[in-house]
């Protein structure tokens, strides 16, 4: 975001004020990085000490030297922290702010810092570290979210809900099996954030401007330090590389898609046609004067954060494209498109985890929801097959006329006499009933991965050993 | 951007940190928004004040109150132009920050400005406003880099440079007709963001809540008041549309795809390969030990800007898609991709128009390139068709011989002697040469918007009178 | 779309396949457009023969050549429109297609037509007629289904429903004024559609390989021919230009953001849980023993339709990014995208007006849930300022305590007393009840485009005289 | 892509008749889908006949009817590969097709195989299959292609050739070091399809229309016949998730996006600029009457995949965009996506590693290039430093300096004397020349990663051992 401080409060004003400021004024804006890469500087200060510390035990520096350098960028970090320190735009970066402020705290042997190091390896190394720690943060989140959900399946293991396809009902299935449909899908987004980290985790740090360098450096012991499991290979691809950024984003996307498709659920399970769930007070606002109006405000802006992160994703993806090797200042437009993904994926999941854990089923609407239209009609076409040894499409044939009876008849399938049956086919035996009624359908779908309560608490269990 | 002002060097502490926090401090993170939508303070006070206005003269509330109101509004935004406003995010968006103002300023008639008067109207009245500012902000950049791809393009009628296809040389063109393609792009961009204003140019003010309203409100007059052509036709679609943003979007991306095509011809040619123009020193930056290195960072950073706007593009169409009318909290994430297409598009323009003005090129490097590689060959076959009647692809044959032939005497088609060519077609004349060489080639393309000097400056002349 | 006629069956045999033929054939299968431009063969041979004409106007070329070229041409015409052209990939294009089999036809004046032209300004003829002719025919498809949106309004002016924030019932309103809403939005697309058409209207033939040419052509005879306003002005703009194409898009993506909405209503309407509306058995798909299942398939692809069209936006203004002047071969990626997003959205547009057209309201249910939810008490607290002179926040207290009252005693807010209103404040007159009552609320919002059914029906009546 | 084999070469009339045709004619067109996803049907057939033995194997069905199911099956597969088979629009999918076909050669037995699945759990198979079958054929692909990089590391490891930021040299390196960073990319990418091969390789056969089945089948063996890892866990998830191909998409579009980078960097390089390199004959195309002129159409092609593929992304992830439980029908649009991006992929893939095997670099013009602009600066600055012991700001100084002297003298820095050397700073001794030249600069760069020959080559011997 681009002068995110300036007032525009007049338009005309601040375009004519912007030329008034001249060419020289339009580059600095446009140029300068400090108004964003600031969230960078943790990440800055890690790297430079680990640098440090290696160019001594190397010999290149002296012990003194880096041991100023290691205490010196500890005091600017407590700056920053503490709201101390004064950022200059005229220093353009975060890199040069820290280095600036560094001369000044311990003076010459600050200038030792950059021996063996170019901007271009400091730059692609904070980048890295910064996604590395959002994408654990991330991992958290999904952890805590994945805990809801299963809290929720849990309790309602056994309640019973219609399954949809195409908003219409299918067949019944349980509230804790449809909770853990997203326990699965966020599974998945764990794991995609793990591969990332991983492919991620290798340190661009002695790649230098490009080539590497000719001082007898320790990319192992850096590496280390930093917590990589290995340098990079190869120091053209370490300042060329912004693979990690768009696998997150990628990652990030995908796992915003499985949140919007929660609360479009929450949207329409909470309006007054549906009935099916209440948010709490806190996730919901209401009307000053209806009093029974509960607008699903934070699941709407989950819903719409996919596209901020798709955008995000689009926009570095456009931005890559077509770059000849190395670095180009193309890629300084990387850092506030993640930035903000990161910010609204993290913010999401912590705020779906609230929504979650607060959600409240309405259970007697969720069952006689899934009563209705005839859902267990595949069970009883199902029945005719495995107990009759009819071929599949006789079977539907039998129950869509049974379907049109209980129809005509204004009841559901259960209702229906056994004679009723036995009058469109009349091998149809007593034990038909068994398998009527929603309870009973959701209890017969024991293949692994199916409905039944019993597989509902298996898949609870086995993903809670694994979180564990 | 959320959370923009917080500190997360250290990113656990932050995710800690926020659920320390607990969920209701999560709902107001990611529900509120006067962290950005104070942008429409001044927009937001305009509308309150046209809307109180014709309250007074509707008889709907007294004068007494409505000049109350239209002067406590005018304190307000002068309290906020000034820096002196508190901004409090318990009060979420800037609607309400400005009406809680109010009421500390005037009282009671505070609150009767929301007569007839809903927080869906006067959301999509003051981001209409802003984003119609903007596009106005928009075109007046668009003039001025007009301008100055004018002032190029008149300085170089008549320079020689070659005309690519595939970056590579096909045809001598000049430097004015090259600037001019551009003009032409930015012109259609202007006609775009103008077809875009008058479209939005409708007011939604008095759709209410979404159903319009019982109280006798005159329409017409906050509509000419706030400089609208006329009041939106529906309520419904006044509350649910986004249109003018995602057209307003488009007609940035297409603007940023043309601005990406000069900063790439920009990148190249200050290469030390091409060398075809050399980029003031406020747009390139140096480095302390290489003098002769000059960076092109603005042009890349202009190439990169597509990828940003696109991006947003991308988000907002993604966050519209499938929402049910009218309102859904969803759209509250629409002004920050705007905020950002916008800011970024204007101060694109400015930098282009910057480096645009101080481009100087290097007319020997462009001519000797421009002649290099046969590129009047098309000149040559052009003549034997047209002078002495060859069918075009027999005209081809004769042209690739000679061509041929100069090559092997590594000398240009110029070059070559009226015998040479008299031995491959007999009946090539003296008058040949009156084609050949970069500066008769480029003389001959008089067709109606070919490369001519003469034509070049035709449509100069034109776009001049178009603009003035 | 590459190999869309190959079988792949087995991937590993095509893969295998594809390298055994070798380099040449990878070069042929990324290179030929054949596959894909065939389509553009009409817009070929009208661009075509406009141009021979024009040559023999001129006298470029004899007018017995131009005879025997436009009566071949017509005749290759009617061989592709019968299906008996033999395309060939190694002739790669349309354009070469077409010429070779003119030169089987005519013999040697077919090797004039390509006189003071290229093969670049002759594909940017084609493809931009092509995306005119698209631009006319969703003109014609969006007046079509604003015809039938119109007819449903006139059915339904009066027909009360709830009109939703949020999901949530906020106000009546009315069934006419929603789909007049959705003309709204279509009105737009058609402008925005007019605008891209005139925009594009402009000639590039002539522009010959990108420098303009020697010959003496009439660029305005062919341009009129042609339909075009006039010829491009700029040679290199002419041959390097696509924002036709990108501004087809944009247009096709907001248009496509509206038919999305609109079919997330119809998908939520046609739920058991809301019932609003029916779908015809035209537009839905069924189960076979579940009678009552009624899939609104239909709907549920042409809210699928914006993500294919905005991915070709995406697409293409990836593929422009950065292109140096002129053409680059890059730009032949552009075809398929725009064919497929035309084709889809020409589909959808026709889809849309056949569901809309069958549509069926389900009016009790509607006025049912309208009712519901007190959703008239912002008639109340109007009726309170507007009658009682109430300040607006009074007005809101006073209201909500009747709806309070209300609830309690599960009453809507007309069954209440006078009584139990001047319970809560005096001043309540029988004349209260008005406005209470969703007809008596949708009656009273006469505010111009306002939910009212007189303001529907005037609205209606503007928009036939416009299409008249 | 609808509509694909219809010849729209009067749109008005295309147009029309879509109407002539009426609605049936266009629900038709809209919801078939057997035009696209006969691709499907080698895997289609490899789904039943995995299913079928199971029926058996679990009693469910008998031996006899599974053993005229496989078989009939075959003969189907046999017709389809073999072209004979009539696919008929009016069955709609592939799977209709296919079970159609198989009941005219088997008949009854045919009506045994759908049961216990689902036309939803056998979508989802089939899709699953086709996108891993690709991700082998991409993988297959990937290793190709790093082949080809490898074998021009080799032959380069020691051609010296400039190092580029912001397309400005910067330092020299090697082609081999070059060519090494695509390496490392491409090997990320194949890492990326690994992942995600993992991720999907699940089997959702058995979640039957979405809740599971109460028929005794035995989901783990058709997992394993079909070669997955383990069955879905969550029958609902299996029917609703779409991640897999997500997954697919987005690491297919990062490795467009460093196919588009090294095409951008062909391009470039062979333009008469720059002549870095030279693509084969193949991979190029000429000009009839410039025979020098060699445009780069592949490369260009390969440029804009990228859009193409980011451009299926996006479209698939709007799609997706806040569907509702389980199936509905907008997800019959992921599979043209998938297809275009995976088709174009592979495609890519072959087409560059047809590209990089033929190249040709041009040795003395890279080297000359690598030398000029006093590219070895830095190795000056860094000896300073080093040997000299003076802090880096200092040795920076001192060189700028020495630059500036070069400059004057018109000389490269090796060509200055020490004398010059030494009045510019006293301690510079006689071997700093040892550094200087970019020969001895690249030799020097020996840190991990680095440029240096030795460094190059032990990087490709780790590659050679890790694809053995």
């Amino acid at each position: 975001m681009t002068d995110k401080g300036t007032s525009d409060t007049g338009a005309n004003s601040m375009w004519g004020g912007r030329f008034a400021a001249g060419p020289d004024a339009i580059m600095e804006a446009i140029n300068a990085s400090i108004g964003f890469d600031q969230r960078l500087a943790a990440q800055d200060i890690r790297g430079s000490r680990a640098h440090a510390a290696m160019l001594a035990v190397t010999g290149i520096i002296s012990d003194t030297d880096a041991q100023a350098i290691g205490e010196g960028l500890l005091t600017v970090l407590s700056e920053i922290e503490g709201g101390a320190f004064k950022f200059r735009t005229d220093l353009e970066d975060i890199h040069m702010n820290v280095e600036a402020r560094l001369k000044e705290i311990i003076g010459e042997p600050a200038g030792r810092l950059h021996t063996a190091r170019s901007r271009n390896d400091q730059v692609a190394l904070d980048f890295r570290l910064w996604v590395r720690d959002q994408t654990d943060a991330v991992i958290a989140g999904l952890e805590l979210l994945i805990r809801a959900f299963l809290a929720q399946a849990e309790k309602g293991a056994d309640w019973v809900m219609p399954g949809f396809t195409h908003l219409q009902t299918a067949q019944p299935v349980t509230w804790g099996h449809h909770m853990m449909a997203y326990v699965e899908m966020l599974g998945r987004d764990m794991g995609r954030f793990q591969d990332a980290r991983t492919r991620m985790n290798e340190s661009p740090l002695g790649a230098a401007a490009l080539a590497g360098t000719s001082f007898p450096i320790d990319r192992e012991m850096t590496a280390q330090e930093l917590g990589f499991d290995r340098p990079m290979a190869n120091s053209l691809d370490a300042v060329a590389d912004r693979d990690f950024a768009l696998e997150f984003l990628s990652a990030a996307s995908i796992c915003a898609m499985h949140l919007s498709r929660f609360a479009e659920e929450l949207v329409i399970w909470s309006s007054a046609q549906f009935r099916f769930a209440r948010l709490s007070d806190r996730f919901s606002t209401g009307s000053s004067i209806m009093p029974q109006k509960r607008n699903p405000d934070a699941a709407e802006l989950l819903r719409a954060k996919l596209g901020r992160i798709l955008g995000a994703t689009v926009a570095l993806f456009t931005i890559m494209k077509g770059l000849p090797l190395t670095y180009s200042k193309d890629m300084q437009e990387d850092k506030e498109q993640v930035f903000d993904a990161a910010d609204n994926l993290i913010l999401s999941l912590a705020a779906m985890e609230g929504m979650v854990r607060d959600l409240t089923a309405n259970v007697p609407v969720l069952e006689s929801a899934a009563a209705s239209g005839f859902s267990t009609a595949t069970d009883l076409a199902d029945w005719l097959v495995r107990e009759l040894g009819l071929p599949f499409r006789d079977a539907h044939h039998v129950t869509g006329t049974l379907v049109a009876m209980a129809e005509k008849k204004d009841v559901d399938l259960p209702e229906l006499t056994l004679a009723d049956m036995q009058s469109v086919h009349s091998g149809i035996r007593d034990d038909v009933f068994a398998v009527l009624g929603v309870h009973n359908s959701v209890r017969s779908r024991q293949s692994y991965g199916g409905t039944a309560p019993d597989q509902v608490r298996r898949q609870i269990a086995r993903w809670k050993e694994k979180l564990a």
